[in-house]
């Protein structure tokens, strides 16, 4: 995420999140940013249950993946994920509210690993992802603009 | 996935897709099954897209762990996603149809591993999928049944 | 790793790592053990070199395996690596003295999620590693006593 | 792996591996290589075996490894693993002898994903490991004459 208009690198990531019609159309809230960090919150809607009626694992990848874009994209670089892996700890059921954390653990290079947790909302963890981020050599526009 | 009413394991991984609420909201449509195999298809919807006006990675992530949950259900047991790891190797733009194959690579006790292929309609691979799968040690239901 | 004449967990998780060949043989020490946590230490010497002159990854894997090895045994049960995954931040040239540090960060079930860090002297990290342990159902005997 | 004295990829991988004194130093043999490919042998040594009497999972990855770096390492360029995943399926005992076969998955950019499977003698398959490569921008010197 380029810096724009002196935006500093977490309102660049807000901006970015802004923009991120997936995120938004599911209700995915952004509840903090830091550099490095963030934290956001989804509400699992009926829509999001797979065949055994339990929260379809692609609706908890893609919200610790959000968490994920917004913490690696509070430099004012672009950075894009080149890479996750997900642990699934426990069942996600409906009308349930996740939170998923994200950590930066290491930055190498243009490289990033950053560590997302997912709880619900008694405090249990739901998922364990870790994503593997890779900055842009050439910033590829103006994201927060065009949208 | 038990097996019910004479149905073959690969029957019960289709009537496991089409209680699968989450994916059939998507559009995901089953295009083929065998036993430990199985080939999905969507198109990305200007809904899904991230950010970077590109489709958000958890939008191909659920695309593979579709696939993925259908191979590993053809065997007549319920079988979850105890995890997996994804590598995004290129951009997915709105209105592509991507393919997912899922084929099984490995099975041990009550594990499995499946590699799922994402492709866009072009042949270009966009993504590389492992799923780790997990039969659960007692049926926790009738999943077909209830839906 | 079970409990043998009161030893509680982390004196089952040194005994555990005395008795193993493959580690001890290396030179790797323990510096430092808690429950669902370890740190161990090697020397990079010029056998563990590839050939582009750096440590070969597969030892820099090994002793964050056992770093793992060590943090998951402290529970008194015996406990085994389902997998792990790794990913090399930085070359590690010969004579370097290596920490990994394990850190539990979930259990479930019979299952658990530790991050190790490796670590060279300067302090720079080397490689994040995560892997999942498996606790066994039944006990495969009195690894502490036949060694 | 640069080419020298018209070598083609696969004898500037071969030559790789010749100068890998971890790789050789436990005897691991080349029985096989070609573009993209390459399979390798190792006997477990009881030198390799951990508190359990198995064969340490960092043995069990380095020799997945070596396969993988041989194989990446067949189109005349240096690549280094970025990093791996690895699941271990089945435990391994002294005096077996492991093959792995490395097989290249997808190149993207400098980025490519190698799956390589480990098997003992008796076919069962003893680990699946993943390693994503990275091919170096500059290659950073001449590895074969070198050593």
């Amino acid at each position: 995420m380029v810096q724009h208009d002196g935006m500093v690198g977490t309102d660049g990531a807000r901006a970015m999140l802004a923009a991120d019609v997936a995120s938004t159309a599911l209700g995915i809230e952004l509840v903090e940013v830091a550099t490095g960090r963030a934290r956001v919150r989804m509400r699992v809607t009926d829509g999001m249950l797979n065949g055994h009626r339990i929260c379809h694992g692609g609706y908890v990848f893609l919200l610790a993946d959000t968490a994920f874009a917004v913490a690696c994209n509070t430099y004012g670089r672009t950075t894009v994920a080149a890479g996750a892996d997900i642990a699934f700890l426990r069942p996600v059921g409906p009308g349930e509210v996740l939170v998923a954390e994200a950590v930066e653990r290491s930055r190498y290079g243009s490289s990033g690993i950053y560590d997302v947790t997912v709880t619900r909302a008694d405090g249990e963890v739901v998922a364990e992802f870790r994503g593997r981020s890779r900055m842009l050599a050439t910033d590829v526009g103006t994201p927060v603009r065009e949208q």
